[in-house]
C-alpha cells in the first residue's frame, strides 16, 4: 500500500482510516506525549530521597543545611554537578530546582552586569542576538524572547550544529553574543556534538566579532543513556582552556531527569572570574539554595548515579522502542516522514514532508491527543517547512504510549492523503 | 558612674574598661550578632518535616509532587501563604525557599514589563526611585542598588514610616514607584505599622504621582510574636481594596524563620491581575518550584502554626530578655545610646549618640564582635549620624550572647569616653 496508487484507491484508503481515527476517537482519548516528563515508574526511583536525612542535616564539612547562606551550595552537591558535567567541583554553583533558573540568571547578568567584572556588558550593544541551533529546546527561546534577544537560526545536522554557519554568522555580527546548545541527546533530534563540533564550539569565542561572545552548553542529559555502552561527548571545559576561551563557556545540568523533575538540583559551572559575577548577582535575590534538598541528593546518588541512571533506561527503552516500531512498521512504504532514532535523552524527532505538521498536530488534538504545539521547536514558533514533530514518549504508560502512536500515525498517513488528493 | 565626671576620673575609668575589654580579646572571641538567622534549637523545632511524605508524595488535589509544573504552587501550601498573610488562597502564589527572589521577581516585571499588563512599567520613566523608610532593610536596598533603583529615605516613627513625608514626597516626584515596608517589627526597629499607617499606605498609590506605584509590604514576622497577646498588624489588603488600590500593592512572606531558614517557602499575594503578569514572568525561568517540599511543609504546620510559633518565642524570649537586661543594665547612667524593645521579630535597634556608631562597630570586630557594618540600615551604607547599630540576638546561645553583649558594652563605652577626651 503506497502513496504511488491511483486517486480512488487513495480515496478508500483515506475513508478507511477516517474510520479508524473516529474509532478512536469515540473512544474518549486523553494521550499527551507533549513534554519531557519522566512517568511515575521513574520518579519512583528516587523516593528514598526521603530517608537520606535521617536527623543527621550536618554537611560533610559541617554545615548546618537546615539554615541561610552558601551561594555555591554544599561541596558534596558541586561534586554531584561535577560529575555530571565532567568538571572539577571547585567549578561548580549549585543551586535550586532548576537549571532553566541559572541559565536566566546567567543570561540576565551578561545583559545588565557583565560576566567578567569589567566594562563588556551585552546591552552596550544595540541589539543582541544568539545563535539557536534548529530544531531546538522551546525555553531556550522563550527565555531569549522575554529578555528581548533576536534568535539568528543554525542549522542543526547529525553532529550538532552546523559550525560553519555558525562561525560565519558570529564573525560577521557583532550584536551576535552567544549560542544555545543541548550537546549530548540534543533536545529534540537527539543527536550527540561531534568531537570536531565541540572543538569548533570552544573556539567559537575567539571568531566571534562580539568579545563578549558566550557559548551556553545546557548539558540537560549527560547521563541520560539508553543503551550501553552510552555514547560519549568530548569535554567543551578542555578544548576551551585549550582555545583560550575559560571565561567564555557556561555549562548547565540538572538532576531533573535523575531524581524529581520539580524538586532537584541544577548546577552551573564556568571560571573563577565568571564564577565570582555570578555568585555576585545570585547573591542579591537570595540568601543561599535550600541545602537540605543538596544533601538528600549528594547523599543518595553517592557512589551510585551510573546504576540509578541504567534504572531508568530499563524503563525508557521499551517506550523508545515501541516509538520506533510504530513509526517503522506503520510508515513503510509511505515516505512521508524520517525520524531520528535517539540513543538516550527525551525525544524523538520527526519531520513530515513539507507543510505538514500543523495539519498532523491539529488533527491530533481533534482526536484527543496532545502533541507538542506546530513551530514549538523553532524559535518565535516558526518552522519554515512546518514540518517538525516533536515526540516525548517518556511520560504515558506503554499501553497509553501505543495507542498514541496509533492516533498519531493516522493522523500523520491523512494528513498525507489529503495533501495528495488536495481535500 | 557617670559621664559627667571630671577627665582624670574618665581617663581612669578608660583605662579600667579597656583593660576589661583586653581580657576579653584574649579569650579570642569568635562571636558574632550580625544576621537574623534562627539559633539550631529553633531549626531543630521544624525537623519533623522530614517525616511528613511517608512514601505520599500526591497532593491533597493528587498532583504528583515530585514532577515538573503548578507555577502558583500547591493548593495546601498556598494557603499557608494565605494563613500568613491574611487573604485569600487565590490571590497567592507560593514558591521557592526565598521571599527576595519574589521580590526581586516582581520588581524586575515592575520595571521591564509591568505589572498590569499593559503598556505602564517602570523603566518608562527616566529615572526609577523608591521610598525606603530608614533605618530598613539591607537587602532590600541591596536589591534597588544592583536594579538601579535610587532610593529615597522616610523616617521611621515608632508608628511606622512617617506617611506625611511619604504621601508628599511620592506626590511630588513621577519617578517615584513604590515603598518597601517591613510592617510588623520592623526590621530592626521593631516597630508595627499602627492601622493609621497601613490605612495611608493603602491610599499612597493614589497620592503618588506614579501611576504605577506599588507598595512592597514585605511581612517577614507576621507570625514572629514574642509575647501573648500578640500585636495586631491591620490589613493592607482590605484598605487597598477600600482605597481601590489592589492592583499596587504586593505582600510578601516566607517560612525562613518558621522552619529552616535555607529551606522553606515563599509566598507572594496580589490581585488576579498582577498575579497573572507575575505568573508568566515566573514561566520563563522556571517549570515550577519544588512542590515535595510545598507538601512537607503543609502537612508539617498544618493547624499548628501558633503552637510552633509559641515554641519559637519560648527560645527567643530569653535572649531578648538578655539583651535588654545587659542594656539596661550596662548603661544606666550613661546616657549614651537608645534602643528598642521589639515584641516580636529578630533585632534590637540601638542607636548611639551621633557619631559613634562605626567607632564601635570597629572596636567590637578587634575584639572577635562582628556585628551589621555601619550604616548598613540606610541606603548605600550611608547613616547620615552614623549611630545605628542593629542587634540580632537569635543566633547565639545565651551564654555567646552574654559574652557578646559585655563586650558590645565595653566598646561602646569606650568609645563614649574616647569621644568625650578627644582620644
Amino acid at each position: 500500500m503506497t502513496l504511488a496508487q491511483d486517486p480512488t484507491a487513495l480515496k478508500a484508503l483515506h475513508e478507511e482510516l477516517s474510520q479508524q481515527l473516529k474509532q478512536q476517537t469515540a473512544n474518549r482519548l486523553s494521550l499527551d506525549l507533549t513534554r519531557g516528563k519522566p512517568s511515575a515508574e521513574q520518579l519512583s526511583l528516587s523516593n528514598a530521597l526521603e530517608d537520606q536525612i535521617r536527623g543527621d542535616f550536618k554537611s560533610r564539612d559541617g554545615v548546618d543545611t537546615r539554615n541561610y547562606g552558601g551561594i555555591r551550595g554544599l561541596s558534596e552537591a558541586r561534586e554531584l554537578g561535577a560529575e555530571l558535567l565532567g568538571v572539577d567541583a571547585a567549578q561548580v554553583i549549585a543551586f535550586g530546582n532548576s537549571s532553566l533558573a541559572l541559565m536566566h540568571l546567567a543570561a540576565t547578568t551578561a545583559l545588565n552586569k557583565g560576566l567578567w567584572g569589567n566594562e563588556r556588558r551585552w546591552h552596550n550593544s544595540p541589539g543582541v542576538k544568539m545563535l539557536t541551533p534548529v530544531p531546538g529546546y522551546d525555553r531556550h527561546f522563550s527565555l531569549c524572547e522575554q529578555l528581548g534577544i533576536e534568535m539568528v537560526c543554525v542549522p542543526m545536522l547529525d553532529t550538532g550544529p552546523d559550525m560553519a554557519v555558525a562561525a560565519n554568522l558570529a564573525a560577521a555580527d557583532p550584536s551576535i553574543k552567544g549560542i544555545w546548545c543541548v550537546p549530548k541527546y540534543s533536545n529534540p533530534t537527539g543527536c550527540i556534538y561531534s568531537d570536531a563540533t565541540v572543538a569548533s564550539m570552544a573556539e567559537l569565542p575567539s571568531k566571534a566579532a562580539a568579545d563578549d561572545f558566550v557559548v551556553f552548553w545546557d548539558n540537560a542529559y549527560a547521563v541520560h543513556d539508553l543503551v550501553q555502552p552510552p555514547a560519549t561527548l568530548a569535554s567543551l571545559a578542555e578544548a576551551a582552556t585549550a582555545a583560550g576561551n575559560d571565561d567564555h563557556i557556561l555549562q548547565f545540568a540538572s538532576t531533573s531527569k535523575i531524581t524529581f523533575a520539580g524538586a532537584g538540583l541544577s548546577f552551573i559551572a564556568a571560571s573563577d572570574l565568571v564564577l565570582k559575577q555570578l555568585e555576585q548577582q545570585i547573591g542579591f535575590s537570595t540568601i543561599g539554595p535550600d541545602k537540605v534538598n543538596q544533601l538528600r541528593h549528594a547523599r543518595f546518588l553517592d557512589g551510585r548515579l551510573q546504576a540509578h541512571m541504567a534504572a531508568h533506561a530499563e524503563l525508557l527503552r521499551p517506550k523508545f522502542d515501541l516509538v520506533q516500531q510504530s513509526l517503522k512498521e506503520g510508515l513503510a512504504g509511505w515516505d512521508i516522514a524520517t525520524w531520528t532514532v535517539p540513543k538516550g535523552g527525551y525525544f524523538v524527532s520527526l519531520d513530515t514532508q513539507d507543510n505538514m505538521a500543523s495539519a498532523v498536530i491539529a488533527k491530533a488534538k481533534a482526536a484527543g491527543l496532545a502533541l507538542t504545539a506546530a513551530g514549538a521547536t523553532y524559535p518565535y514558533g516558526a518552522d519554515p517547512n512546518d514540518c517538525n514533530v516533536r515526540i516525548a514518549p517518556t511520560f504515558a504508560s506503554l499501553d497509553e504510549l501505543h495507542a498514541a502512536m496509533q492516533v498519531f500515525l493516522l493522523c500523520l498517513k491523512l494528513t498525507a492523503l489529503e495533501k495528495r488528493l488536495a481535500i
